[in-house]
């Protein structure tokens, strides 16, 4: 089928990849010329015979709306919006609401493979009505990874319901990372263990913890064994604060997302704060010493 | 090759088949006259041709250290034992010395797989010397899952370090199967989703979290969407807590396995001693109400 | 000098009653016929002598956004109202915007020390301009407990200041109880200790963990041992999850105060999804057995 | 009463000048000349009139156990060794069996205090049985602070208690002090607070979070407003990592304590490895850029 894109970055450009492989016909639009199909957003609604269906893949936030606001004005009755970026779900609703008022339809659709979905296909998880939905499967059925629908793409539910899937996704994700990592740090602490990678990729068949992050994990120490070459300082894109925040509004007890999340934030300090004050109060009931930070005159 | 197996429970009952349909020729022990293939160890020393190998697969602690005695009496010179059950890799090196004293050798093999392992293969991390890894080889090599030896079997370092590598692996499983339970309550708690089983089953291809674990959650939520048959109730068999305290020894900080710790021994009480100080607390404090527990009679 | 007091429940009740022996002329209303002086805000404003001072001492939320309006109907240039409850303190500019619109101050004020309050004072913590705190510092330093100023009061900064450490108060305070309740729950479970009670209230002078909030739980424990009474269910009214929200969007990493918040959703459930889950995933994996719930019929 | 105390270091030398105000004879000994007032074990052994009381305030571990294994050697039956260092409780139970079979008695005193319990009295937390403890009251209630006896010293139980119950309250500061560091911290990142000094010093009264430990925080900040002269880093003395493989052994879930001891490994991590495999697994998976450690050349 036809689908307007917009937003080709590391992601939308392998999309649009993916899709014309599958036979459709793809229609990108891109601020930087050297990738756009077309100048720009009425353009993008000029090039799509009606009823249009048009993928936003672009940064969520005020990038998004932006978007969405954008092809509100160029589009109209009975045509349809999916934001495939990672937005909040909580924006969905009134970018959906935004869209009704020109009798334009939303899908929101949470995408996950990395990099790695162009060869392998993308997850994904999508909210919306079941007609809206519909009219977007045979995209949906070229982006996911071959086999069963079933097994690598899920309506979760009405408008919001994708990208709150797609959020908790990524709350599990920081955790399974941390679960690796406190393995791997032992494993590389105790002596005994020759050589922490061996054991990584020894999980890779018949253990519990068999998983495609153990296998990356398994690779990545391959290829630099003691990551002595990286940094742990971890940056995040928000879903994980989302998906405590949530948890918070819900009364779920997350304790793992939530150590996750919180491990990030402290890669990212010179020092802890939280620590400075502990042994500040150390040294003052107990005389401990503290480690003094000398400036140099 | 021939290979002695003590313990034809339900992880040895199950390896013994599987070793036979690769070839070998088990000559199992076990208490009970049901499943035993001999009467006793002397019984199963007799029945082995030296250098014998004898694999021990029986519940940890007294009861592997009574049985791994009772092989000390029995084997001999040049015979060696393999310790395959959910020993503390502490206790690895007190059976090595007293099995060395009698010139028998000795290896730690940690084993995944749990009931699936008849089928597909268990994972194996062991320990000990090159020459007594080497001579159990065929052993490991029809226990393990077929593919590369490497993604399903590690010698991962000399006596415990297979002990320690599975220990650090049931520590990984448990923080695992936390985050998929967190994500799990989560989408169960959002009333924007459906069927919390389908987005679970749709992780399965192309996401990042796709591992065995959540195919086996999206497997158990199939049969009963809802959990509404268990209870949370979950026992541990040890692994857990050790991991924590070797972590604890090694300074390594895992904040997501011990919150999974945690949460087992919260699922065991009737009523949460901290959080009946914290109510007490808030009663004394703020007048707060207090839900009292009324002793009929 | 002259107070309006909007809010006449278990905390404002005590503050006029505080304010009346400090020598303060206080008009309270409430609702309730039975306490209040005035019969409604319109009369409150009318026996109050221009500039007037309104203490607003309601729930948090909607209770309080709509006393506020209604203040703004009744009170005019030059009066000054305060927001004494448990306001978040992303509510206080809103509210201060309102009231600027018809020339009336705000001082947002953090009110602790529960039922305590009335007779040893109230911690006070207050944002706003140096001039509208400077009006009602002759109510504060009547509120606040005897002492240096400084020692149980401080303006903390601009308007939102005052709830803002007022919340951090309560974060903390969720912290500590949950500190003392994990201290307590272990002396509880070693059979070493003959009384948890007496070694509570051993560490009334000279250790390091002294404390009001110690004293409390030995004062518990006093008049039951094993809190046999008393049942972990806790609720929360919003502090400690607004401190953790708070938290994720500073970027701090605060475990003990999630650690704390958690337990309190998780002592207000009947069975832990995520433990049912993890109680599935290991009867899947590992045929260990489950407690199953079982429906009478 | 007359008292022996071994180690003159900052606690006993300390304990020894309030010793010796109360009107005790204390005879010290430490290999140190220029404090000792004996050259040896069996110096002070002769000094001191039968039945002989000696107290050991000496680093806890192997300084600890050759002491009193010393002092077993030149004291006697009907003498007793009262063990008032940091020492595991598990160790009190070997030690008084080894001063058993000469016939002298043990007491376990865990105290509390550091370098303010000279001038304000100890928190004592004592383990042994009626008589022994009996025998050192005296000098037990010199020690604590004035006040009634039970409100800074408690007999706990038998040999064991006092440094089970010290090992406990040590715990628990840990936590204490996490919370008030987190506190900090957000009061430090929020731009709306002038001072969280100021904030600390007005927690003094009248607040339920009021405390030794917040009035200490309140002097340190108040030393070093941003705590930048001051390192997170922290060591530990043993009693946090103690409590956590207590509260393991006893199935006590206890978070915000482990977080707490957590934290400390982290403050002397120059970077975490654990978060150095999230940081390779983003990458992996979604080409996050990673910050690379650049080697000069």
């Amino acid at each position: 089928m036809q689908l307007g894109l917009v937003g080709l970055g590391k992601m939308g450009f392998n999309m649009r990849e993916r899709l014309r492989k599958g036979g459709h016909e793809v229609i990108g639009y891109d601020p930087r010329p050297e990738v756009t199909d077309v100048p720009d957003l009425a353009g993008l609604a000029a090039a799509l015979t009606a009823p249009r269906v048009v993928w936003v893949m672009v940064p969520s936030g005020d990038i998004t709306s932006n978007t969405i606001s954008g092809l509100a004005e160029v589009l109209g009755e009975g045509d349809l919006v999916i934001d495939g970026g990672n937005s909040r779900y909580t924006e969905d609703g009134p970018h959906a609401a935004l869209l009704a008022e020109k009798g334009i339809g939303f899908v929101d659709a949470g995408v996950s493979g990395g990099i790695w979905g162009l060869a392998e296909g993308y997850g994904l998880m999508v909210g919306g009505s079941d007609a809206d939905v519909e009219k977007v499967m045979p995209i949906f059925d070229t982006l996911r990874p071959p086999g069963p629908r079933e097994d690598g793409f899920v309506h979760a539910g009405p408008v919001g319901a994708g990208h709150f899937a797609k959020m908790v996704h990524n709350g599990v994700e920081y955790a399974m990372m941390t679960a690796y990592g406190e393995g791997y740090e032992m494993l590389a602490a105790e002596e005994l263990i020759k050589s922490p990678q061996a054991v990584y990729q020894a999980w890779s068949n018949g253990t519990v913890v068999r998983s495609w992050l153990q296998q990356l994990l398994a690779k990545a120490l391959k290829e630099d064994p003691n990551l002595a070459e990286i940094r742990g300082y971890t940056d995040d894109s928000g879903e994980g604060r989302w998906t405590v925040e949530e948890a918070i509004r819900l009364r779920v007890p997350v304790p793992a997302i939530a150590a996750s999340l919180f491990a990030r934030f402290l890669s990212r300090q010179d020092d802890s704060p939280t620590m400075k004050a502990v042994a500040a109060l150390r040294n003052q009931f107990g005389g401990h010493a503290v480690q003094r930070i000398h400036k140099s005159g």
